[in-house]
């Protein structure tokens, strides 16, 4: 850890100075080196549990060899065959690897059913990345069996399947044991603060861009210290751009060069609110280290202390709930995301304001938009701002579409400004109103029918409808 | 008129289309320069009444001249000296002009003594400007006798009551009798759009100020062409400046350097709403020209109209009203817009929002400041925004400022924000909070002691207590 080896060269009454100093910070306890060695040995697998588990997946290699010809290559992936995954995640990917000589038909037809008859008599079921894999439960185990293309680099790629293996591969040559460690704890702190996960529920850090970050900077530590100042982080660790401006290239708030394929932004799906909240956890894991900033107390929604939030504040909150459409996740959350900023928009746009919206799904049957509102109720005129006096046409036009319908025009400053009629004077009546013309604000096609039948829950009726936990995060915020 | 010259020499076959297109938009009795003749004819003083107040006049100016030393001139000036008043109004501006051998005390003492000698037995007072003169009314004509210094030139000035005749003067000089008319007709027109007058309740344009934008443009039409499209205007009849740039020079949203004194701008009253009525009341009278928007309708307040608009708005409107405090109208009412503004951003600032604020006093008893408010209630909690999550040493302070009493932290995009508690609630709270403590909101001192003492009055409550005509210019505006 380099800035504990700068310590230790430093001249002697520096260094009990800077001790002292650290003491005002940092109790011993606190110490961040220490707090991150109890968590990795924490968060390390098991080496039993590991163990056992891959006895299961020998056996099912062993079956799969035996039903596969020659050469096609079975290649173990994923976490678990990087030594990266966190205790208690037991996930194997099993990539087939065909030779391009065989056509994509073969890879879904004749992949698929060997995998299926490997995994036999265990469950399985088919699941859609770009083309489909199976999934199987193996013991405890999770297997995902990938029937993909063989190749060397990224030019050779026919989907996006087939660059995971170069990342495998790319990771077991360049990674220690130690960083494998380093990953495990960047994972965990990634999962508190919610930034874990690249799926678009999320929009957060893959398991890949853990490790990638990890190989950067060194150490957990060494990412850290320097999160906690970074603005919009560009990193391209095989410098594939040999230091050029990267920033008009990729427009994603956080840019992180993939070593194997300088075409694509591994951080793409982070957003700018994830990594905002990865940039504050750092900040506030180094001001004040602890195991519990690595483990937080699972949020358990109380309903009284909701209730009691919900009364006491005075706002609004409105919730729109309405059946779940049938989408797979990754469909499903951009269009609720985008559903919950069309309709903040409108509200902002009729002058209502807004503390925050939340949108929310159990993927399943339910989804809801959820909107807590500071000013909910308005008049029935709105001021309404016209032109400068000085652009003549302007004001002309403006005079002779209020001249009629204004309850007032007037002159202030250099403006002529008109009181008009409101059409909206309630911002439960604007969202159902956007509910029932979804189609008018760019609700995604997908989800207008559902909308279009949902209904509108108000204040403490949202608590028996929206799981606690939701409310929880949604009324009350997360631990920063 | 030179657009009327013009058109004259124009090709015929021009001149028809022409006149067809005027047709569509004009139409024969709304001709401007009709109009304007019409208006004339109606605003120019009635010669037999002026004959008989001037005869009154010359009796008084014969008193003078026996009772004052040879050396001290008598000048007739004012309005009525340059022949530019309005039909019924009957100012006479006496001045006594000493050699400047006198003190300034022989002036205050000896002017005053032969003043009152002149106009006795009709009744006088003394008025205060820069230095006191006196005020009588002989027969139906307002007289003012201003005792002050010859000079020829702005540079002998020794007060700004000296520069009085160097205007007189220089309009006498150097204006045409048609002029003179064209000067009443833009009175008349100012008057209209609630421009006239430099005194600080109206902000806007003085009797030489219009008499100088009618040297300068040649006409009322001119005129009123070029200031349907004045942005800034800046005006500099002698040149005084040889073309450069004033717009730093002076700060004022309109600039007409005094031709007389190139140091002075005659405008520097005029605020930016004043302008800007005189610039829509000229693009509306362009578009539509017509005797009535010379003489508007008098605003008389119905109160069943007022009622009317007050519950059918469902805004808030509140008025906090307070004794008149000593101080003559040029003192008064800066003051009295100072404190409107004062909380008018206290208001926005604390999250209400302000459709509009007025204040109004009958100069005697009375004060008022009037506020519409479009949000007047507000939740227990409000949004605050804290800086951008990079800027590690201000997030930390954010924090820290916030995680004891927040209701909720949390990131949005790129930022911090927290809900906390609301101070003021209740944009009627507010104001009577800054009632009780005027010193700390930046109200005059002169006021404070009053608006201590002020009460609030809500909605239809006002009526009865601030004049309708107010009352209804302050909800339902003025014709533009």
């Amino acid at each position: 850890m380099p800035s504990k080896n700068r310590k230790k060269k430093a001249h002697p009454v520096r260094v009990a100075r800077a001790a002292k100093k650290k003491e005002d910070i940092y109790l011993p306890e606190h110490d961040l080196a220490a707090v991150c060695e109890r968590v990795i040995d924490k968060v390390r697998p098991d080496e039993r549990e590991v163990w056992k588990e891959r006895q299961g997946i020998e056996k099912l290699l062993l079956k799969m060899r035996a039903l596969i010809p020659r050469e096609i290559e079975i290649e173990l992936a994923g976490s678990m065959a990087k030594g990266t995954n966190l205790r208690g995640t037991m996930e194997f990917d099993i990539f087939m690897l065909f030779p391009t000589h065989y056509s994509l038909k073969d890879l879904e037809v004749l992949g698929l059913e060997w995998a299926k008859k490997s995994v036999e008599p265990h469950k399985w079921h088919i699941g859609y990345a770009e083309h489909p894999y199976l999934n199987a439960k193996v013991g405890n185990a999770d297997v995902d069996i990938v029937p993909s293309f063989k190749i060397m680099a990224a030019e050779e790629m026919q989907s996006s399947v087939d660059r995971s293996q170069l990342h495998t591969r790319y990771i077991l040559q360049n990674m220690s044991d130690r960083q494998k460690d380093e990953v495990r704890l960047l994972k965990q702190f990634m999962k508190s603060v919610g930034a874990y996960g690249a799926e678009l529920r999320i929009e957060g850090f893959s398991g890949y861009l853990c490790e990638l970050l990890i190989l950067h900077y060194g150490s957990f530590k060494n990412l850290v210290e320097t999160a906690a100042t970074w603005q919009r982080p560009v990193i391209d660790i095989e410098r594939h751009y040999g230091g050029q401006e990267l920033g008009p290239k990729f427009p994603e708030p956080m840019i992180v060069v993939d070593p194997v394929d300088r075409r694509r932004n591994v951080a793409a799906a982070v957003s700018r609110t994830t990594l905002s909240k990865f940039i504050v956890g750092a900040q506030s894991l180094l001001k004040n280290p602890s195991e519990e900033k690595f483990f937080p107390k699972k949020i358990v929604g109380e309903k009284e202390r909701l209730k009691h939030a919900i009364s006491g504040r005075e706002t609004e909150l409105v919730g729109l709930i309405f059946s779940a459409p049938k989408a797979v996740p990754d469909v499903l959350w951009p269009q609720l995301r985008r559903a919950a900023n069309c309709i903040s928009k409108q509200l902002t746009m009729n002058g209502f304001s807004l503390i925050s919206s939340e949108f929310w799904s159990d993927e399943k049957k339910k989804c809801a938009l959820l909107f807590e509102l500071e000013v909910h109720l308005l008049p029935s005129v709105v001021k309404v701002n016209g032109p400068e006096v000085h652009f003549d046409r302007q004001v002309e036009n403006f005079m002779e579409a209020h001249k009629a319908s204004a309850r007032k025009i007037w002159v202030e400053d250099a403006r002529i400004v008109a009181l008009e009629g409101r059409k909206f004077r309630d911002a439960a009546g604007l969202i159902r109103h956007i509910a029932r013309n979804p189609e008018n604000y760019g609700i995604s096609r997908n989800l207008q029918q559902y909308v279009r039948r949902g209904r509108l829950a108000r204040g403490e009726a949202l608590l028996s409808v929206i799981p606690l936990e939701v409310m929880h995060r949604f009324l009350l915020g997360e631990e920063l």
